[in-house]
């Protein structure tokens, strides 16, 4: 007989234990209840930041044994998720554009709000202008928003600076974001975002740069490559020669696809052997086929129906036929979708944009951690991975896109520790929620 | 010269005071910025409980002085907004249907899903078994969270009892947390929401209860009738007469109108005066003509979308021709709309509903005081009004939508007393939001 473990940190008597650990390894297609693995009355073990044990509170308690330090959270009637995973955002970033929100409520085009100073390239003025002191406050609170609201692993682009300084100053105020805050911060190089007023009409000038100049300089500050390919921005070739100088530097693979024009940035994903390809709107079958051939997940953004206030939403049925996986993102951004919440666009993603509850939380879990590679480590609650995890107040995972635009979280843990709780949130008259 | 009068609360310095109080008296049909009224760097006074001043900080400074127990809020790089008006809510409610929603994002169609037990019918079930102090728990956690999303006066139906006792027993206890809750919570009955099981296939004999023993029972209980008035629940020869009992026993009129079939809800409403009618997807354009003649005000219900899993939204272009006022409402109930956010609907209103950022907020403070007859009394920042008032963390009042999904509210003032402030929330690594 095994001595049983000791363990720092215990949640037990877990109403729903929500594992999205079932079925075969990897990333999902098309994920059904079982997938969610759901254990009912279960707990969950943790030591030094590690899931030591998953299962029933009974078979969890004969196998850990909680240290004298040991932190124990009751989890009866509520449910354990692991933390959300949000592969897509630029969240570091200056300034805010509500007035282009409002100027596009008011039927007014792009072309007419970037006259007005509008644009990507009003961000990239706010951003070039802001101090390393309000860049990192300013992501601060967006990283204590995105925690507040269950997320405990957060993907983040460069590509407000759009030279070789800016580029790695801003991959290295996200590298220290990532040892100061308690999310993960994944740093992406997006130098290929939109090419800067000062290359205006010099477009292959600018490639060149991000080519020959900025990706040797980051390498190593940054994890991905990802370029915005579409229409009026970067093309499929530019795309290509921009992902391939990446990955001779040791950046991964990584694409904004097919969001307003099908000009083939999907099937450009799968060629270069992108672990994503992201919006994907407009995506015509054979990019599907080719993606769900390379294993590239196709990460959807329904947030960007809210910034844009357009109400499209890419077509989960083509991608459910070819049995690809879908991720989830916020792709939290001044410019078409400012917000922190993963819930949130569960929720849309469900309502409006037609996935199923299975499928739009292992799409925030399991298959936006695969999205970011990170699989390994989170997306799923399986003895040996991090201990990221939260706990909501509510017993049916359907509640999360249900009680829309409400925050169920109450008990974030990221890296085995307590993060942050609900019971110290402030109420009217006094009251403190349970 | 006038002797300044001392105040008890005064925010000053609020960089935008939005006082929705600019041009014509009552609901305003397509508002526009100017009609948001607001003014920069203005200041508000308040004298137990009612607005005692509003203009520019050094206008209000001139006339009142502060009482030696005055609070003092500094609205410096803040947005002061009168409190939300919900004008349409079935907020008292027990029991939670999040696996109906799950089911029908899977497809499973509403009959299929009444036959598994789901629907009103099953909120009716919840209901009589709930006690008084459930109920009474339940009711008291959403008016938390309508007032922590800026929301200071609501409207809650009865609907879920379908007895006479049971029905006076939702207006009964709504009034108790209208005593009891710093939020206003007006009171609607709506004994005519579905027809209970006991009835079931006898939909005049419990018209006929409506009519003979509920509205003279709860009449003195509540403030409107309400009904259902829609295609396979209560037709319009009905719901004439169920609305006509209402008024002889003063209770005045408001209509579930038009949401899934146009059945005449729109022009019924206009006949027999009501204050709103509610819902509208599906609304003929006569009906907006009549409703524009008699001044009912149309409240749109964007949340439902969410709770229904379908893409539709009422069309604001036939209201605007006709000179009609739209109010929003969250429409917060446990069947086809779980939130409690204004800001989440004003959101969902103008990104994919068609409203400009003025119609929207008018929507939800001025037009929805108009609708639930308030407006002598809040809805606008005037002197003379209640001071029922919110500072957003924002300037604009496009940010409000633009954030989705995040609450920018952080200091709410109701009755001219702050019930809520964001500096009590708690933040991680023990920084708080300022």
């Amino acid at each position: 007989m095994n001595t049983p473990v000791r363990c720092d940190l215990l949640i037990r008597k877990i109403t729903s234990l929500v594992t999205v650990a079932s079925g075969a390894p990897g990333a999902l297609s098309s994920p059904g209840w079982d997938d969610l693995g759901i254990i009912e009355n279960g707990a969950l073990a943790v030591r030094e930041g590690t899931i030591l044990a998953v299962g029933k509170d009974a078979a969890v308690a004969r196998t850990v044994v909680p240290a004298s330090h040991c932190e124990i959270v009751d989890g009866s009637g509520k449910m354990l998720l692991p933390g959300f995973v949000d592969p897509h955002t630029h969240f570091l970033f200056a300034g805010s554009r509500e007035k282009e929100y409002g100027m596009r409520a008011e039927g007014i085009d792009y072309m007419e709000i970037r006259r007005r100073g509008g644009g990507i390239l009003s961000s990239v003025r706010s951003f070039r202008a802001a101090s390393d002191e309000t860049l990192l406050c300013a992501g601060a609170d967006r990283l204590d928003r995105f925690l507040r609201n269950g997320t405990t692993t957060v993907e983040g682009k460069s590509g407000y600076g759009l030279t070789v300084d800016e580029e790695l100053r801003a991959l290295r105020l996200m590298n220290r974001l990532n040892e100061r805050h308690p999310l993960d911060v994944v740093p992406t190089f997006l130098g290929a975002h939109d090419v800067p007023g000062e290359y205006a009409g010099k477009r292959a000038d600018y490639v060149r740069l991000v080519i020959d100049e900025m990706i040797p300089a980051v390498a190593g500050h940054a994890e991905f490559c990802d370029v915005f390919c579409e229409k009026g921005v970067f093309t499929v070739g530019e795309s290509r020669a921009i992902l391939e100088a990446g990955k001779r530097c040791g950046l991964l693979p990584r694409l904004h696809a097919e969001e307003f024009a099908p000009i083939g940035g999907g099937k450009l994903a799968a060629e270069v052997g992108a672990l994503s390809a992201d919006h994907l709107l407009v995506v015509p079958e054979e990019d599907v086929i080719a993606m769900a051939k390379s294993g590239t997940v196709a990460v959807f953004l329904p947030g960007t129906s809210i910034g844009l206030a357009k109400n499209e939403f890419a077509d989960p049925s083509l991608f459910r036929k070819h049995g690809q996986p879908i991720a989830l993102a916020t792709d939290c951004n001044p410019g078409s979708s400012f917000t922190e919440s993963m819930p949130a666009v569960i929720s849309l993603a469900v309502s409006l944009g037609g996935l199923t509850v299975p499928e739009a939380i292992v799409g925030a879990t399991r298959n936006a951690a695969a999205a970011i590679g990170r699989l390994d480590r989170v997306g799923t609650l399986e003895a040996g991975k991090r201990a990221d995890c939260v706990l909501f107040d509510a017993v049916d995972p359907c509640a999360i896109p249900y009680r829309y635009s409400t925050n169920l979280a109450c008990c974030v843990v990221k890296n085995g520790a307590v993060a942050l709780r609900a019971d110290q949130v402030f109420l009217p008259n006094g009251r403190n929620s349970q």
